[in-house]
């Protein structure tokens, strides 16, 4: 039996001492002069290989140094099926480094078409394999089950979006039925079902959750509604939230630092705003400085 | 500019009489015997490029008799990369053909994740172009505005998951919250962004919605809800709700028929269990009879 995604990570991230996440997110138009090539437009072949080469070196600067990345699919697939392919060769490359890999699709449909995604990206021959996927709850609880019956065989893991960061999460996420926010609906769903992904090792489960980081108190209502999920939270770094801020859902471990899951960072690490002569030194200190924020953060 | 995707639409279904919308669900598993080559696994380009055959004659067989195809994004994914170049095949093909292509995806971000996936499905120069996209609300109206605004620049469309047919959908989708279900919610927040995909000719809005055929009821209150966005329904055939039912949120149009939207039958129809003698035979004799059925409904 493979070992569980959630002891994977956790025993990463302990032997880290921080949390961070580097997010993927390729956007065509920020990729730095020195990988740009060709037209550098979607449909154009050798767009995805600078793309790909891209991810490639910023895998290279973080490849020691975090437990984990997360590719952001939206932007190989606007590239169109070059892209998919680019995906797939950072994926394995990312693996291939120890790198445990979040892929952030955001997937979400029911039954046979569940099965498809699943197949896809988090069972044991998946051409797009990754050790975690991101997907959606909107269709209810019945929609996860592909997902989570495909992550408990294979060892890997789920982050469902219960909290999103953005304005709009307002609209459905934080509507209130029967006394609770939608997004506790969602936590609660989570937690009964949290043993079918748990690790062994550390207690934590791979069926985690998107916890935004927008109020620390609605991270650790989160937490306590769902004490075991692991939480992936976004919106730290570029989109706002302080290093205190996104770890206020994490709890003391048996290691003595705060656990519980990730901090992701994406466009403050790989496209760094700074003075720094090259892209690589640039990257080399916004990832030294959000290790350090979070590490203190957690200690 | 463009005409807008549901003038488009609704002026082909009157032509035909009919609303019928066929999914393209290649599950490799169903794939019939003609078509069959190779290891029929993901991964193997060989697979790929049968199950784009397949999906070829379906559109031969389909293409004057419909107004609209819906190819299913996961099945493609699942076979990787050289699967999603099959579904680019596809989606070209079936637009040569005169069909419109609504690509079922149910995508859904923020931002400029968001925009990723606009830029690869409803941009002008989207390289894996269909005429309308399906898409999640989860995370809110504000993750809708990247899609809307590049529908509304090419005349493409959207189809937002409101009301979903399967049993997980009492979990989010039918809590009550300040006295109305999540869908309505849904429902009522496309209603009043429907002026920004309408139609100059036939007054429908691209800004459509997924309405699952359960309950008459339910879609009859969806209507009143959002008099002028379209309905995608799928559940008609395979899934189990009759013609009637189907089309149960439809409104009497100017050609005397009732129209709204389009009913969609997948596996129903283009893996037909009959005795037909071959599979093109069997697929024109599902096709007839969702044609006449649906073709009643409407009259």
């Amino acid at each position: 039996v493979a070992q569980a995604f959630a002891d994977r990570l956790i025993q990463r991230v302990r032997a880290l001492g921080h949390p961070l996440c580097v997010g993927l997110d390729p956007q065509l138009e920020r990729i730095p002069p020195p990988f740009r090539r060709g037209a550098m437009k979607p449909g154009d072949p050798e767009t995805a290989e600078a793309v790909a080469e891209f991810c490639l070196a910023v895998l290279e600067r973080v490849a020691e140094r975090v437990a984990v990345v997360k590719p952001q699919s939206a932007f190989f697939e606007a590239l169109g099926w070059t892209g998919v392919r680019a995906l797939g060769d950072v994926l394995r490359a990312a693996r291939a480094q120890g790198l445990l890999v979040i892929l952030d699709a955001k997937r979400g449909d029911i039954g046979s078409t569940a099965e498809g995604y699943a197949a896809a990206y988090l069972a044991e021959a998946a051409p797009l394999a990754a050790d975690a996927l991101t997907v959606s709850p909107w269709l209810g609880f019945d929609s996860c089950e592909p997902f989570l019956e495909a992550a408990r065989s294979t060892g890997r893991g789920l982050f469902v979006l219960a909290r999103t960061s953005n304005p709009g999460a307002r609209d459905l996420q934080e509507l209130e039925a029967s006394g609770k926010r939608l997004y506790e609906h969602v936590a609660q769903g989570l937690a009964q079902r949290a043993g079918r992904l748990a690790g062994a090792e550390t207690g934590w489960s791979g069926l985690g959750l998107v916890a935004g980081a927008t109020w620390p108190e609605e991270a650790r209502r989160l937490r306590d509604l769902a004490p075991s999920n692991l939480f992936l939270v976004p919106g730290y770094g570029a989109q706002g939230a302080s290093a205190a801020q996104a770890v206020a859902g994490f709890v003391r471990g048996s290691s003595g630092c705060l656990e519980g899951g990730v901090v992701s960072s994406s466009r403050a690490i790989v496209f760094p705003d700074t003075d720094a002569r090259t892209w690589e030194k640039a990257v080399d200190e916004a990832l030294e400085r959000a290790i350090a924020e979070l590490g203190a953060a957690v200690a």
